[in-house]
């Protein structure tokens, strides 16, 4: 017997662990949609889905229903193939401000939609806003001018992409419906499926500062990711990398844009941001097809020594209203007048930086959002003077903080020395690149 | 560290299998009222309890927090013991009709504040209202009144009594969240409460034609509104009663208030029907704390044979506008002109007569709703011929379906047919009284 669409009916088949027959997922985003599913359905509907979970078949349903609740980008006109990346969330993680130019500068078409900070992590629109005068809010056809023009533009999604998904996340941010894997995998795939991207790279953190905190249910995540991407039609690779510490030596928005200019330039920098960044954009090359293993190694080296990936930089910062100057001189970007340095109070071992309490302190520093309405200070944050692994004696620099002219500086530098382990023996090393995952 | 109190942390407490705070689910019901937990919140929040229970500290919390959310009936004037009588809800269950006025006759005051039909159970409330001018809307002073002067009261509740019940049972209703023990208990006893009874009798209804289907689900949600009543200070007695099969002889508003004045009238009528209604009156006597178990047992037989029962209805039809004489010449209530008779198409045993597919076949009559908004015809209905266990032939009458003027009448004689379950051998006794739980 074909009944017609109940939404109550519909959540007590999920409620009792059955799953959805063909069409009813769609029936109840596209209700949801217009307004016969209440707001309160939906989240009575998503916390069912949060205690039962959903089969391959109905995640890959829930995201295709998702695209169909508003417009696609438009078709991409023939060219370099296009891939994006996306990760998780982290601390210090300015991996995409490096990525996009170098994948474009590799060849890569990079259409990069991305974020804001919320709660401990960062986001990339913000770490871009402290570029004097670049513009994320774009329309959409601006962003796919840049992206076909430069090969690369990091921007926030138009308020008509995957509306379903922007209101549902909504919900659930305020209703406790956050941490439910197939939730999570239709909204990430639902806005890189309206993308028409040809490829994509997925970079799920594991530890402490990122969202999954054991391994296993990161790559569990991850496989889901991949399987429900190449159902949508796309080539996925996954990646777990490490953010049980911060990535890189900076945290904070400026500060980030700086050390991502670094590496850019080929200057030195953190060993986990620069291989995490060269792998990220191997895979980049290799989910848009573009040749061997080995060639594509040598092809991201050279787009960085011959400076091809920093002058694609300067072109997206041009293209997005931003001065480009600050590619060749980052002291033109925001910076702090008061640096409190940090010293250790015992001699040892770096067992372990908390990149969770460090993202707190940068958000308590102003640098990040308790509040969808808070306001950003770009300049403030903490730079690392040591990292896990190394040694250190008492009274050596573990950290300088970057703060506003008016902090008051309670037990700040309490805080950031108590975010390192220090331990009398040398600590096992942990790979920032944990592992891929195939499948 | 004591935090304010976040929605979202009480919402990811309870999912996550946490217990709530002292506090927490109080503000999260007054936020609820005063809207600064919003309607997806609230049904967030219950799926997660669905999902997890709640302790019998937070159930009891939960039914305070209720009862806290609006004005509780004012104190009772010194006179006899306040109790009532909650039923989970059957098909044909007309006991409140005849057990009220029973009680009162008996010397306690009964103030039943009752509710409507919706899917396949019948509401006492429509029932009543078959009786020409009966009013069940009434302000609470009326109601308290006609308690004190009368001794029973049948009504609706008012709009000021547990308004977060009315609210949260509406979010429910349509959220797929009814079949949540904890809710149901605090749904229950908080209007049992409000109304400060010194005693509930409960009775808790087992099989196809009620809320629990088995036996096991049913004695625990009565353990469970057993030890949360009396946590609220009351004395309660909880039974399981049979629903497997309709209860008494008639399902239909009008027909239903004709079954209860036979009763009333001490003329034959059901043998289930009449036991179930003696047996809940000693326990509202005894709960009400009025005298030993055979004494009690006397003092119901002599309010039916003194008439002093059938004159407590009589009063109360009165004191609610309606027609009193109903109590005496039934024949002034609303009778359908048409009536069909359905016959078996074979010899044997009545098995089971399906208490669901009876209800369902006079909610389409027009005898019950399927929403909120319908409207009801009194007169229609079905009255059994046979019972469970009884013998019948080839052709012997099983039934009468009372049917409105206009009914078409589809495949209406062999639905009612369907719904009896003959069978070559005599079916086991199944007792109307299945067990008191005591614990």
């Amino acid at each position: 017997m074909n009944l017609p669409f109940s939404a109550v009916r519909a959540i007590i088949r999920k409620r009792d662990g059955g799953s959805h027959p063909p069409g009813e997922i769609e029936a109840m985003i596209a209700g949801f949609v217009d307004g016969s599913v209440s707001d309160y359905q939906m989240t009575a509907w998503l916390m069912a889905i949060l205690f039962r979970g959903m089969t391959r078949a109905e995640t890959t349903g829930l995201t295709r229903a998702m695209i169909g609740s508003g417009a696609l980008l438009p078709p991409w006109r023939d060219g370099p193939p296009v891939v994006d990346k996306h990760s998780t969330g982290g601390v210090g993680d300015k991996v995409s401000l490096a990525l996009a130019p170098l994948a474009a500068a590799c060849g890569l078409r990079v259409p990069m939609i991305s974020g804001r900070a919320l709660g401990h992590t960062g986001g990339t629109l913000d770490k871009l806003e402290s570029i004097p005068g670049y513009q994320v809010e774009i329309d959409p056809a601006r962003f796919e001018s840049i992206v076909d023009r430069v090969g690369c533009s990091i921007a926030g999604a138009s308020e008509d992409l995957v509306p379903a998904d922007r209101r549902i996340y909504a919900l659930r941010d305020v209703s406790g419906i956050v941490e439910s894997p197939p939730l999570i995998v239709s909204s990430i795939l639902s806005k890189k499926a309206a993308a028409r991207l040809d490829g994509l790279v997925l970079d799920v953190k594991v530890g402490s500062g990122g969202f999954m905190r054991s391994r296993g249910d990161a790559r569990a995540l991850a496989s889901l990711l991949l399987r429900a991407g190449r159902d949508l039609g796309m080539r996925v690779e996954a990646f777990l990398t490490w953010m049980g510490d911060p990535l890189g030596e900076t945290i904070g928005n400026a500060l980030e844009v700086r050390e991502a200019i670094r590496f850019l330039k080929c200057e030195p920098v953190a060993a986990d941001f620069s291989l995490v960044t060269r792998a990220l954009a191997c895979a980049m090359l290799r989910v848009g097809g573009e040749g061997r293993r080995a060639e594509i190694e040598r092809r991201v080296d050279s787009a960085l020594a011959s400076g091809a990936a920093l002058d694609r930089l300067r072109a997206m910062i041009a293209a997005h209203g931003g001065d480009p100057r600050v590619a060749d001189d980052p002291d033109l970007l925001p910076s702090s007048r008061r640096v409190l340095s940090v010293r250790s109070n015992r001699a040892g071992w770096v067992r372990r930086i908390d990149a969770r309490a460090i993202a707190e302190i940068v958000v308590d520093l102003g640098g990040g959002r308790r509040r969808v309405e808070d306001r950003i200070d770009p300049s403030v944050g903490v730079v690392l003077g040591v990292r896990r692994g190394d040694r250190v004696g008492a009274e050596d620099l573990l950290a300088q903080a970057h703060i506003g002219a008016d902090h008051r500086g309670d037990r700040l530098v309490e805080r950031i020395r108590e975010a390192f382990v220090i331990s009398p023996a040398k600590p096992r090393s942990i790979p920032p690149l944990i592992e891929q995952v195939s499948r």
